[in-house]
């Protein structure tokens, strides 16, 4: 899993009926200090999470169907959480 | 999932047998303005995408599978939906 | 598999319910000789790994279930151990 | 999926039984307009594919099992086809 | 599946009870001419591999398990094969 921060939604009229029902969020990866890289991925939300929080990311597409209840889903990325602290005191 | 525009198209003679009925397109990568990072994936097209149009592609071969109602095909990633905007509100 | 060192926690009190019973470590991958490269990845933690402890990764969807015992856990990576040394006789 | 060139073959002979059956091609991974990237993939051939042409690879290992008619094949890229053009006009 | 050279071994006491009947490599990737990248992974040994050896690495967790006869261990990358020669003709 990895870390990023919600910066935008994507939008689509002509699209596989999945994504009707969802929302696509653009999240910036950022690293494990919580600071942008550069790199994005397009994920799926399920927990509300809004522009500049910074969120937990699960990039594996059998997992991510299972979050979803769905085994045909075409979704490979889910925002799983909303990211209260990284603690260094593990 | 990640985001790239439509800028060419593949075709093969000599192939598995999949990709006669399939439309294989070229998909720069683009970052998450769209704009683009040199980087490409070739995926199968279920949304009618052209040339120049800006795309939602799902690189997992499982989900991927499972859009284009097959078990077996022999496929990684499929251009899911055309983007009408890149919405930075969220 | 990779290798990493710990570095941290990530805590979130909205989350797809399986992170409320699982710890996610903030582990810094290394490169072969357990030094640091700057990349990271999230892990949930099955082996009591501490933070500055040097572990195993195994960043893979559906062993990453296995490990765990479940069919549908939200989950990629896994610290599967903690590394006594990367022994160069083989 | 991505594109390549067949560049040289792999041989073996202390290996896992399922590659005394098949052929194990070097496929240098190239850039949309077919221009080496200095990357490559060692990947099973298909479609009777020789040094320097241009190929399409699965790289996914679910779907490169089901191309090779195997359940249990230790395979993840497949060269599933022979490239005849990269076409611009989608 | 990539090229590999063995530098090495890691040893754990601590760790999911799968590796301790295992032996797991430290493979340095190489790039198609057999030369060190840099980059690295931890393999499961299935052809008795040692330091120095090139070898061919599987890194896909579902096959990685078949070839170990499990279907739920935490592996995903397994040397498959020592490389005789890289064969420029084809």
């Amino acid at each position: 899993m990895i870390l990023g921060r919600v910066i935008g939604e994507v939008t689509s009229t002509i699209n596989h009926p999945f994504y009707d029902a969802t929302k696509q969020l653009v999240v910036e990866k950022t690293d494990a200090a919580g600071k942008a890289t550069g790199d994005y991925v397009i994920a799926v939300d399920i927990v509300g999470a809004g522009v500049g929080e910074l969120v937990l990311v699960l990039d594996e597409g059998n997992g991510a169907r299972q979050v979803l209840g769905s085994n045909d889903a075409p979704v490979r990325s889910v925002v799983v959480g909303i990211v209260d602290a990284i603690n260094p005191s593990g």
